[in-house]
């Protein structure tokens, strides 16, 4: 769910890092401020604090960036209220991020253990059973999960926006939360499911899960913060439904075609775990796959293994089915830019968004 | 959890019931647009917004009913506004009830599957192995809680309430669900702990959890929502807390000694989790309880082996030491209802709630 890459494509490099300062800066005051009313309550709600700043951080703010870079376009000038909202879309997607791990049981994110696995592996430390010690990780994740989700909706409202401007922020945040559950619920479906589910039910499932709250939400609160006309709202939500389903689908070929020094992320992973993505779909409609099939999903996959499934990918013709959608949503995407409403600083500072997106799949 | 037998009391029967349908209609509406919403997404999301529903029905409106009460005893007349305060608590109730369950592990409630538990129920239904079935009950859950949680921070923006009104009541929830999750974790760190907690430990955990969500923060969003002085808003909390340290007590003997008839909870399920309570803690400074310490925490303990716990519980003075914290406690409430600026109105409201709990210990 890291949106790998593109962090450095949004605005220029420079606004971006002060873009992220100023993201930064609101975390900081509230993970603070959070502390110091936990220390009260005790060192391990500390740690528990301390562990949820530490999920927040690492990560290239992309959310934040989404909101700020269309705020800015926009004439937006508020720099704090616009961090604010920046943030609370980190903090969504953080306690998506760490709810997400429980309903995955995974404690491990980005190399090391997640705060699920920090909790897991203090409490085996201490000499508790696996099983005691995944339960206190698991309990620890769904309550610092509470205090992250709760936490992006107080930061949108002590944004010190506007009463209308406001209330239609949280219901862009609202509207993102409710498609994530569906998504996430969806997911969980599918993971059960013994039958491969259709293209399309994929692409949307991961519309619901990932894209709405990365990027529709998150550009659409960037207009409305800065008082854009309805019809650019509208355009910002569609460019990001496009782009953020072609981000999906290329994030999915990554993951099984990019190169881990690139995507920081084993080319593997997703492959062992039989991730239900648009290539794998794709491939099990053709006959061309069947010999690689039983592969999808073997855990102890070799890397040997692994090649053959990609050239399964390449020669059953899912490789390109997925790069020309990707393409395909990209250009949609584009073509919203180029709308005569859409401002022209707007246009410039999305437009190498949907160029870093395409220009992966060329 | 659930405020046993408390209900009855808070106000008159009549406003009681008046007070139930009016937050029922706000939770109603609620869930029926939410419905509409998940309509688009599948009936896969209908079928869990209709189970987190169902986790909402049932109960007496325990923490609604504090709101209001408190609302309408300092003058409050905008009963929409109160009943949209009141479904807040009753979801952040809600949300942190589901995920208690997922931390506990529990898939029963009142008698019947939770939400966890139905979804655990069909998993195995259609052929998923035990583990299987009990993760994806485990993910509705997670996933379930957070749109309850989200739910209850909406309910208080959506309230109509003026600007200041509202952030101070959002300010309220936070503090509810800040010290929740700090009850949370501690009640999860003593049940991996070895030794036996402390009196004043357990007393501060029960508090955190359920008392402040229960009883304080929903007696001062009436307060506050009513426009009361600040020192009643004080008051209120001051009570709220009081009260809600000596029911916690009382539901702990009920728990051990209570009649399942009037309760409609076993009174050998506490005895069987080992649940750390007043009672027990107590007991275990006593060589009266060596005996039959063992058979705490004993999973299959007979109802034989439960009533020689109950008579040691007896025996070493535990019971009588928690009646008399309770009482204490009940008689500190009192004597907050007395101070000259509480109005006579609210005194008049809230007395009988202090009374009802003294009358259990009595």
């Amino acid at each position: 769910m890291e949106a790998r890459g593109l962090s450095d494509v949004v605005g220029s490099p420079a606004a971006a890092r002060e873009r992220q300062a100023d993201v930064d800066i609101v975390l900081a005051r509230w993970f603070d401020l959070a502390r110091r009313r936990a220390e009260l309550l005790g060192p391990e709600y500390v740690a528990l604090w301390d562990e949820l700043r530490a999920s927040t951080e690492g990560g290239k703010r992309f959310r934040p960036l989404m909101v700020l870079s269309a705020y800015a376009a926009l004439g937006g000038t508020d720099r704090d209220a616009a961090a604010s909202v920046g943030a609370a879309f980190e903090l969504l997607h953080t306690a998506l991020i760490v709810h997400d791990d429980v309903i995955d049981r995974d404690f491990i994110r980005r190399g090391g253990p997640n705060l699920a696995g920090a909790y897991r592996d203090r409490a085996l430390a201490a000499g508790a059973s696996e099983a005691d010690a995944e339960h206190r990780g698991i309990s620890a994740a769904v309550i610092a999960g509470d205090l992250a989700l709760t936490g992006a909706y107080r930061m949108i409202e002590r944004s010190g926006a506007a009463d209308h401007v406001r209330s239609r922020l949280l219901e862009v945040m609202d509207e993102a939360l409710f498609a994530s559950a569906a998504g996430e619920l969806i997911d969980v479906d599918f993971a059960a499911a013994v039958e491969m589910p259709r293209v399309d039910d994929i692409l949307s499932m991961e519309r619901l899960k990932t894209a709405v709250y990365s990027f529709e939400g998150p550009l659409q609160a960037g207009g409305i913060l800065a008082g854009a006309p309805e019809e650019t709202i509208t355009t910002l939500g569609d460019f990001g439904r496009e782009i953020g389903i072609a981000y999906q689908i290329v994030d999915d070929l990554l993951g099984v075609f990019g190169h881990e020094s690139e995507t920081g992320k084993t080319t593997v992973g997703d492959l062992r775990e039989g991730k239900r993505t648009v290539l794998v779909s794709y491939a099990t409609t053709s006959e061309v796959f069947d010999p690689v099939r039983h592969l999808v999903g073997k855990a102890d996959l070799s890397d040997a293994e692994a090649e053959l499934v990609r050239r399964a990918l390449v020669a059953c013709g899912a490789k390109g089915f997925a790069e020309g959608l990707a393409r395909y949503y990209a250009n949609r995407a584009l073509a919203r830019l180029v709308e005569p409403h859409v401002p022209a600083g707007l246009r410039t500072e999305l437009h190498p968004l949907a160029d870093a997106v395409l220009g992966r799949v060329r």
